[in-house]
């Protein structure tokens, strides 16, 4: 018996509801998905809870989630993943934070004075006075005591704070309050904090860096220049989605697949890395949406003669769902459709694989937020038992076969069909989850 | 984005098995139900594991379900829930246990001599009679040493029996057995006991109280003249479902909701008080069953312009179940579906609210007791993906598009339709789990 290779193409965003202008279909049945359908037909049919019933989930955690990676154990916090996905170097025990560097002004209140914020974005700041800004407040910030901290930009107004050092918890809320008008918050622990010393101890240096950002950055050469220029000042930063980063063990060595990524986006890339994918990229041919989507299903039909896992990520109808155009998702779902037939005949058709399409969770175009419903899924396996559902999308699934299953456990399903599974209770002769282990250990006579 | 109000109507014990002398129909496939139906129709259902699969639920751990709060954490055991709904103040730690005066005769067996259980009501003593039982009990009681005994009568034979100390545990056997021609029972601690000597304690405590009601209650004069009359003599009070009251995160806290409940019975009252609802009652117009149906849903209607969450609690199906009268069952359940009406037009159809519809447990009717089957689920949200089902009864919803879900998720499932769910991994400015929090802690400068 082979053991089969596995594909897993994840269309970011792409479940959503009934939506009214659809004539209360939803995207993906509005859309003609041919070739989408006919994996539904050939293949067997579910529901994905990507996190506990009902809870909507961030697209880092979701992979997580996808990959086997319980995110209540292995989730690292955002910042931690957007650090690894734009190449920052972060030890294990440090403490990442988002960061944007935003506008705000001052407000008298009862007992000093609070800072409102009035851009979230300064003006999306270019990436040149960006850079010269965070370089002004990370001189500032290396005299903090006890810890390195270190304020990385990233692109236009974003940035990565690590904070180095013993003790640190990413239990902590954010400072930055989401929304304009409101006050810049203090950062505090969460009250179900695991270490609410640690917790309480970490907020209160990132109260600090605040602070100091705020004295720093407010009469700075490049904020008087943009004022003077009628634009708002980038004169704080405001840290964002704290996690602490831990070592988690690699990919490979939980499933036992060699794997790989496609995928072009930093927080995708980012948890990749975080597990230890080979990471790629696919250069878009002319720059249209439709020939990036063909371009990612060439290179995963390419990447599967080296790899046993190759995992696709494909974005934009996620975009369109949070811009609030159903529409746009619509033709987006059609690009994806017809891209896909080059995995119909490449892979399906062809190969003896392992193919899996589902949404790392759904988003409403109506509601331009991402949902807790439990995104559609479509496996297909040579020898798999197809139930009845004949197209791919929310309400035909609901009757599949493959019933309401968690994503966590997605992996061993996949594993299962590509026969790769090693029988409970079997011990293999050397440490692998895998059905047939190629590592030897000879025993030395 | 405005967030959705939730309405979750309870229809206790509604949902049953195939009953013969309905042809082997449910009584909730046999009534005629347009009205619930409807909501299926337009909506997506399935069935809810109120505990573990196959676990019959007593009517206060599955409300605690349904509410979201894990009964194996959570469950404060059936004395700590009747005496909040009896509005009896038990102070956090203590224990608390109903009771019932009883009768009991002497038996001599090897060793000394036993009780035997003749009626577990005593003939129903009444209210008066039992009061001033009580009360010379409760005088004997306050000679305890190290806790403080409180006997508190309820309504008739029915008690609360609260201890108040240090080191007790609620994980001890009923002194009552429950059936007539029984011995009283020893009380023991249970083997897999949390703290197994603080429930060696707590039986041992337990023991001697009952051992003293008898001793007082034996030859009091109410029951000289009870007897005299050829009635049975309350002569001893029978604890049982002992639990040690502990204080719980408040609902509103937990899902960011101000919470109404619409009950009539002290024991659902008494698990909304202990979440912290708001409860109320809704006095009979006429005193029908009818009119109390419609009554309750007017005030849900009512509530819902104060209230984000408005629970209906439903009695009538259990009733009938518990009687073993399906068709007696069938009719309360086309009243409670033409009562519904009520909901569909003021709130389903008009407004833009969240409707499920389901039991706290199935019962048999022809059994006459709680039974482990999933209850029937509806659940109603303007942009809901509706599956195929049709019907609302036990056996449409088995191809329900919301699939096999656990109770506990119910609160998680609802609060996403009602776009009140935090992202995971979002991280709040300040504390709330619901998508928008308006409260705000300003960082000082």
């Amino acid at each position: 018996m082979d053991v089969r290779k596995i594909v897993l193409i994840v269309c970011d965003g792409m479940s959503d509801r009934a939506v009214k202008s659809l004539g209360g279909r939803t995207p993906l049945e509005y859309a003609e998905t041919p070739n989408l359908d006919k994996l539904a037909e050939i293949g067997c049919t579910g529901v994905l809870d990507i996190l506990n019933p009902g809870v909507p989930p961030g697209s880092d955690s979701a992979h997580l989630a996808l990959f086997g990676y319980d995110p209540e154990r292995y989730y690292p916090g955002r910042g931690a993943i957007e650090a690894l996905g734009a190449n920052i170097p972060v030890s294990e025990g440090s403490l990442a934070c988002r960061f944007n560097l935003s506008t705000v002004a001052e407000k008298n209140i009862s007992g000093g004075v609070s800072l409102i914020v009035k851009d979230r974005r300064a003006g999306r700041v270019s990436s040149e006075e960006a850079e010269k800004l965070i370089k002004s407040l990370q001189i500032e910030l290396n005299n903090f005591n006890n810890v390195k901290v270190k304020v990385i930009p990233n692109v236009e107004h974003r940035g990565i704070l690590v904070v180095e050092g013993d003790g640190l918890s990413g239990d902590i809320t954010d400072s930055d309050p989401h929304e304009v008008e409101s006050c810049v918050n203090r950062c505090e622990p969460l009250s179900n904090a695991h270490d609410f010393k640690a917790a309480e101890y970490t907020a209160e240096i990132i109260n600090e860096i605040v602070k100091t950002s705020y004295r720093i950055l407010k009469n700075h050469e490049i904020n008087k220049l943009r004022v003077e220029k009628g634009l708002p000042a980038a004169n704080i930063i405001l840290p964002r989605g704290a996690g602490i980063v831990r070592r988690v063990e690699p990919f490979t060595k939980v499933w036992g697949l060699k794997a790989a990524c496609i995928a072009k986006l930093a927080l995708y890339r980012g948890v990749a890395r975080y597990i230890g994918m080979d990471v790629y990229d696919v250069p878009e041919a002319t720059g249209t949406v439709n020939t990036n989507v063909e371009a990612k299903f060439r290179k995963a039909v390419e990447l599967l003669k080296e790899y046993d896992f190759v995992f696709v990520h494909i974005k934009g109808a996620d975009s369109a769902s949070h811009d609030k155009k159903p529409l746009e998702k619509v033709k987006m779902i059609e690009r994806i459709d017809s891209a896909f037939k080059i995995i119909m005949e490449n892979v399906v058709y062809e190969g003896d694989a392992v193919v899996a399409v589902t949404s790392d969770h759904s988003t409403s175009s109506e509601l331009g937020i991402h949902i807790g419903d439990p995104p559609a899924l479509a496996v297909y396996a040579p020898d798999i038992v197809s139930d009845n559902v004949k197209h791919f999308n929310e309400r035909a699934v609901l009757n599949g076969g493959l019933g309401r299953v968690k994503a966590v456990d997605l992996m061993r399903i996949l594993l299962n069909y590509a026969c790769r599974s090693l029988e409970y209770g079997l011990k293999p002769s050397r440490e692998s989850r895998i059905y047939r282990s190629t590592e030897c250990s000879p025993l030395v006579i």
